[in-house]
């Protein structure tokens, strides 16, 4: 992608007063919400040209290319951006487990009966996702 | 849903420095992710309570009834939580559409070939949603 193209969407989208902007990523051909993290302009810019999604990490303070340590990487099927321009969207096709407990998606505990449950198991033990003494990634 | 399982449920919420946390909404059968939005504690236990969504608006400052003063209501199916606790997942039955366009959805701007394009038309105008002088809602 042009630097210029690159430009143009970075401007549509509004940061926050961090310089940062929500983005979820969602399973392209499934439609499974996988997870939400945060972005910058430049985990936005190098995403768009490597077509593996960067999120920015708050924790760490730092670029985080998802599936770095984990093998568990994103491909970008597409960019979307909301209405107000502060929220995007991903449609990507997620390489074995989004959350890094090693299951599918984020979204495992769930309200039901009154009772918040956990609702799906882990796919890899995060063991064996990053070995010992990580997290993340 | 009982008081005590309302505060089980906000008590595992990690709400942000202003007592916020982000709301993806998605409707339960289609899985489109519709929009996002933010919630307070107030917001989410009326949710549960009512089973209609109730957001946090950040620009106007206080409760947003969804659907309230355009009636495109959203009715909760099911609340979802992340691993982090920093993030909801709403499934919803959405009335009509969710964007304050008349999108059905808020994320109709995607970048294609290299440009930022408009995927997606109105259903509704937004003055039959508001009539004049209103935005969102």
């Amino acid at each position: 992608m042009s630097e210029n193209t690159t430009d143009t969407i970075l401007d549509a989208i509004r940061f926050d007063a961090n310089g940062l902007v929500p983005a979820i990523a969602q399973q392209h051909d499934t439609l499974e919400v996988l997870m939400m993290a945060w972005m910058n302009r430049e985990s936005i810019a190098e995403t768009l040209a490597t077509g593996r999604v960067c999120y920015y990490s708050r924790s760490r303070g730092k670029l985080w290319r998802k599936g770095e340590s984990s093998g568990q990487q994103q491909k970008l099927h597409e960019l979307r951006l909301d209405c107000d321009g502060d929220t995007l969207l991903l449609l990507v096709d997620q390489v074995g487990v989004a959350c890094h407990t090693g299951r599918r998606d984020c979204f495992y505990r769930a309200v039901r009966d009154e009772k918040l449950v956990e609702i799906a198991q882990p796919l890899i033990s995060p063991e064996a996702l990053y070995g010992h003494g990580h997290s993340h990634g």
